[in-house]
């Protein structure tokens, strides 16, 4: 990490192209290279400083040097920040790990758990690359892409076992409308950014099914409970989950309009199936994806999460909508402080 | 709280209304006394079990009784709910005390510090009628009065230092829509109901500066971490305001455009004068009046409160609403877990 000064992005979709403009932005002096496996895309971003797929109406900074060539984006980059989709990163970063500057940080963006294995993201980038934790950096917080790239005031957590590098990474991207926080509690960190997008979903079911705004606080403050349960068990930490990328994340995506979990989630609650939402959607929602996995996860520890359970029985057919919020409030009397 | 079965509210506003119902579907073969300043209040929700000034379009059950006559409606009630407003709740308990019953069970459904005293809501009850704490219960929650007056499903808090009273309430307010749990941290759930309003303010006001759902959401994160912190200096339970009437609220009266307090937060960004967003409500915002009651509390007590500190000096006019969202965000790069 003292070594070189280029910065790396490895993934143009709407969340990669934004961090790129936050690192662009942050650091005028310096190239930041950013990987896409479009060549249109790509050609785009060079020639018009745009991404419009992704982030319509958004002017790129020019110090953004889009490429298709992984090898070259890779070739002596200090820093490296991956944001593809959670399940198809393991067999990328096979190809990826020769040309990784030896002592390259590697930052992942992405939100997820890798389905079959249940492992983090993290895991997936120390497995695949051979990584020790110290190099290895998670951004999340309350961070709707179209919102930063509009330059609008964000707060985010940057996490790493290492303090000092989690510094590192948090003095690259300080920019005028983006505001870092460190944090060593990667676990937490990670299931926050994991679980919310599964809550968003019955979050989003209940307002299909016009539920008012009791019920979705409800909804989320359960949410957060079991998803602190989840990352308790994993060993992270209460205070990330009260924080940014636990309570801070959570609530961002249930309110936006943007979160692709919550509209799909609204989309189910109006009563389409799970094709049909797929079909509407542009981007898969990755609550779906990783539902499964979170469930998985929580039974192999023994944690109790009720809502992700009922997600998952409605997203596999099992659970009608109806029966959804009714079976998150329908307990029997009781102290507030018991399990679920 | 063994002896007489009947129950009473006072204020008919539209909380006070809105618990009547709830006490009067759960228990329908009882009767619902409700007092009202008001005689055309009274007279209307008698004749034609409505009370539109407060619940428009909203069905009353018939078991509800309203009368001007608080000295009947006090009369060997066995649970007597308060609401009314928080400021003037004093003066009229003197007037009350004489009249209730020996055994009768206090309710708080009020959110507010008294000025002055900084006192909350039960222990103001506590002075004004003479009452031990194991008499005195508070409710509190994500209870947007408008949602469950229409029936959506919502969850609230019974917070009671004897937990057998707290049961006891909530037996008598179960109804297929209102799912109460108990919680014996009084003064965490008071707090909780107090802040969130304060907090509304700030949200609200970073709403009408356009701001986005990531400074929406951080404002709400970092705000629920200044109660949190103030809770717990007064004795309170972090469990609590991880809770339904801590973290539960909050997201309810920020997300709601129901929220009178959240409202009035928004006329401010848009950059209407105190004054005028006082004249544009018909009921006062209860955080413009608690605002710096809270503030005060903190100061008294050394607890760091920077989101409550910036609403207290716009509505003093000495802070401009566009300073608000850049001085929530713009603090030195630091640990997240660091106060403030």
């Amino acid at each position: 990490m003292s070594g070189g000064s280029k910065l790396a992005v490895l993934g143009a979709g709407s969340w990669g192209t934004t961090f790129a403009k936050i690192l662009a932005d942050a650091q005028p002096e310096l190239s930041v290279e950013l990987w896409g496996r479009r060549a249109e895309v790509v050609a785009q971003i060079n020639r018009d400083h745009r991404n419009p797929n992704y982030l319509p109406g958004i002017d790129l900074p020019h110090n953004i040097l889009a490429s298709t060539d992984v090898e070259s984006v890779l070739s002596g980059a200090a820093l490296v920040v991956l944001a593809v989709p959670a399940q198809s990163l393991r067999p990328q970063l096979a190809a990826w790990r020769e040309h990784l500057a030896p002592d390259a940080v590697v930052v992942s963006l992405m939100k997820g758990l890798e389905l079959g294995t249940d492992a983090r993201m993290s895991e997936v980038i120390a497995e695949g690359l051979g990584l020790p934790a110290e190099r290895i950096v998670v951004v999340s917080g309350p961070n709707l892409a179209m919102e930063i790239a509009r330059c609008e005031p964000t707060a985010s957590v940057i996490a790493c076992t290492d303090e000092s590098v989690a510094h590192w990474v948090a003095s690259l991207c300080t920019a005028s409308y983006f505001r870092p926080y460190t944090n060593t509690d990667v676990v937490g960190v990670e299931i926050g950014g994991i679980v919310k997008n599964v809550i968003a979903l019955a979050v989003g079911i209940c307002e299909g099914r016009e539920m008012g705004d009791n019920t979705k606080a409800s909804v989320i403050t359960r949410g957060l409970a079991e998803t602190t349960r989840l990352a308790l068990a994993l060993g992270g930490e209460s205070d990330t989950m009260a924080g940014l990328a636990g309570l801070g994340d959570l609530v961002a995506t249930c309110s936006s309009p943007l979160s692709r979990n919550h509209s799909a989630g609204r989309l189910l609650g109006q009563g389409l199936s799970l094709d049909e939402v797929n079909a509407r959607m542009t981007q898969t929602a990755e609550g779906i994806k990783s539902g499964r996995a979170v469930y998985d996860l929580a039974k192999k520890l023994g944690v109790e999460m009720p809502i992700t359970e009922a997600v998952v029985a409605v997203l596999a057919g099992k659970l009608d909508v109806d029966e959804l919020g009714p079976r998150l409030l329908s307990r029997e009397l009781k102290s507030e402080g018991e399990s679920a």
